[in-house]
């Protein structure tokens, strides 16, 4: 078992050092990892058939045992991820307030990282990768805890990290690897030390570690979306999104779990959207009315609260735009939840009273994900509202310092009125 | 004891009304409670007078009795602040990114209220109606627990309030007020209801909040705030910055608790220092070196992490920048550190590399505060630095959420490449 205190303090160290590297070196350790990934790669393809062996021999589900492959198209798909996040725009030393406090006195915010962050992750050998790159640009130090089966595979990828970091005079600590539950359990006790945590997980995972630490967390809980189909939504564009939203991708948290259907539409309309789910191979459960209208199982009180990950999908029918809303903040997840409509009001109401990370009007929930964004990669999903919300990418990974430049004003000078509180915004960026 | 369960529901139901009333209704709240503090000033000053006589009776502290005053004067104060809160621009519905995600689908993000935030404060009553109309202009709803010897003058002014949000039509559930200390311990389960939890109080207390509660904590735990003399600094500015930080009031947050001036500068240096602040009335506790070189106590190994509140204060030589900067980042709370040097360098050094809310080049400590920095008011200081750091005004009570505009894109047409991501940047607000 590692010294969890030693290790979180050599983290802390190493990010002292790399929060004052310039974007320049950050973005070279970048294309350094590339370069070891490439170098390494008989490697880690070595560690990952022993990682995939073990895993076949102790039956692990096969969707899992897709993600835990890392092959030459996944170390490909990594290199080009490593260079894109390379070019991206630094996120930290951003000046974004600037005012004169009084003359002579002025006061700047400007973004910098946040310290030293733990993160959880599944069994994805990739996602070691992509969270240690975002930390790396983004300045931060990670203590990185993957999925059990990955562990060969994981280890290979955080060294050629770790070289990388040495090659261009960076500290290797500002990636660790975690191996064990127990060094999970010892890093919550470093909120002397550790930042963040940010764990990838079940939703009973995800409480263990908020119930175990004072270190903030920031994640995603549940993945409870619903699509709504409001009256005046087009028929076909309902069918389409209620069928993508469910089937695109049933193991994923932006997958709806729950269909609603205002009454208004529900006689037309929900026989067709049944048969084209049930043609997708969902199995469906509803409400009453639903079950006077299709052949389905009834709805249990617990299937509005359930995130199935799977072929199943539970319907109710509401009599209002207003019930829905109701509907959706009450059991949901504040995760994704999407409005069918061609009615701008209904559309507006929907969008400003759901409260959710993702509100979308006439698009399937599935675009909820930190690469369609637009943000590069993406550390995890906030289903929280404090410090980030949605998909975490670089922006999820910086907060600020004031930085206050002076003359030797004092207190006691303001409080006698010798000087005036000017609060003139200024233009310039901060100038050290 | 309050049913909090319900009370919170009762909160979380008055939000979603408040969340979505246009700004003018928001300020229009502010202006009415302004009125109904004045129409209710006697009652106010009567409830205040009563709590005022049982605290001395009680014989608490002459500062907090000061604090606890609640007259004309004050109401005054707090009327004004009311007032300037209605003319600040409105912190929700900013539109803070937008980018065209493919052809016909537009992704935006907007600022939005939080939600329930539980606020726990000290004994100052203007304190409640600062907390309470941050939180009506910036749309959330708020539980507030003031302190005990205040409890008659925060009923008066919370019903203020209350009846200022009814004359609106606004819920006047937005602003509750909790009366005992099982009230918060209850509060602490509603992890489902309540968003972010915002205690005013003791290192103990906050790390009491923290231990037994789920829902995210922002706060401050400890003022140590550090002044480092180093050996470029002006004399007669380094002294003026140390009785400052030390002095112009012993008892706030943001007052210096330790000292530390750059080996080469102390023999010149120090005996003036000494004496300046010796002069304000300030004990003076050294390290080994600072005893040779001043007549003062010994420090020990506790003083370096004591956050005094008094006319007290530690000092200690160090040998380089370097090592004042580790001595803060190791035993400093990340509150607020200041330099004194003309040397810029070094200044620059000091300002990246101190992981502190707030970095200070030439000016005292004193200066961190909200209504100074220009936010109006502050709901408290953070030295935490996830969401919001530093002195906490209208923007660290807004979250954000992603309004994603589509015309039926599924995510199935976006894998088989019938549409590509455009990910271009939009100079529009969002339209809903």
């Amino acid at each position: 078992m590692a010294d969890l205190h030693d290790l979180s303090l050599r983290a802390r160290n190493a990010f002292y050092d790399l929060s004052v590297a310039p974007a320049e070196v950050r973005n070279s350790a970048l294309l350094a990892s590339a370069a070891a990934l490439r170098s390494r790669s008989e490697a880690i393809f070595a560690a990952n058939a022993q990682d995939v062996k073990a895993a076949e021999e102790e039956n692990l589900a096969a969707p899992l045992l897709q993600r835990l492959k890392f092959g030459p198209e996944k170390l490909d798909q990594v290199v080009r991820g490593l260079e894109a996040l390379a070019k991206l725009p630094d996120p930290i030393g951003a000046t974004t307030l600037a005012t004169e406090i009084t003359e002579g006195l002025n006061l700047y915010r400007v973004t910098c990282p946040i310290g030293v962050i733990g993160v959880i992750f599944e069994s994805r050998p990739d996602a070691l990768v992509q969270i240690g790159s975002l930390a790396i640009k983004s300045g931060n130090a990670v203590l990185l805890k993957g999925g059990r089966e990955a562990l060969l595979t994981n280890r290979e990828l955080a060294s050629a990290l770790r070289e990388a970091l040495a090659s261009v005079s960076l500290p290797e600590d500002c990636v660790q690897l975690l191996e064990t539950r127990e060094d999970v359990a010892s890093m919550l006790k470093e909120d002397r030390l550790i930042d963040l945590i940010i764990p990838r997980g079940s939703n009973a995972f995800v409480r263990y570690i908020m119930d175990n630490s004072r270190i903030p967390v920031l994640g995603h809980a549940d993945g409870l979306c619903h699509v709504y189909i409001d009256r005046a939504a087009d028929p076909d564009m309902a069918v389409r999104i209620a069928v993508d939203s469910k089937t695109q991708n049933v193991s994923v948290c932006n997958a709806m779990e729950t269909l609603l259907v205002h009454q208004d539409i529900a006689q037309s309309l929900l026989p067709r959207l049944a048969d084209a789910l049930r043609d997708a191979g969902v199995t469906l459960r509803g409400d009453p009315a639903t079950c006077e209208l299709i052949s389905c199982d009834p709805a249990t009180k617990e299937d509005w609260s359930t995130e199935y990950l799977d072929y199943v999908l539970s319907i109710r029918i509401v009599p209002s735009l207003e019930e829905a809303i109701w509907h959706i903040n009450r059991l949901g997840s504040h995760h994704t939840d999407a409005i069918v409509t061609a009615d701008e009001e209904a559309a507006k109401t929907f969008l400003s009273r759901v409260d959710s990370s993702g509100v979308y009007w006439n698009v399937s929930t599935r675009f909820s994900d930190g690469f369609v964004y637009g943000f590069g990669a993406e550390v995890g999903i906030a289903t929280g509202k404090i410090h980030a919300r949605g998909p975490m990418g670089l922006e999820g990974l910086t907060t600020y310092k004031y930085k206050l430049l002076g003359s030797g004003q004092t207190m006691a000078e303001m409080k006698r009125g010798d000087r005036q509180y000017t609060h003139r915004p200024l233009s310039s960026d901060c100038p050290v």
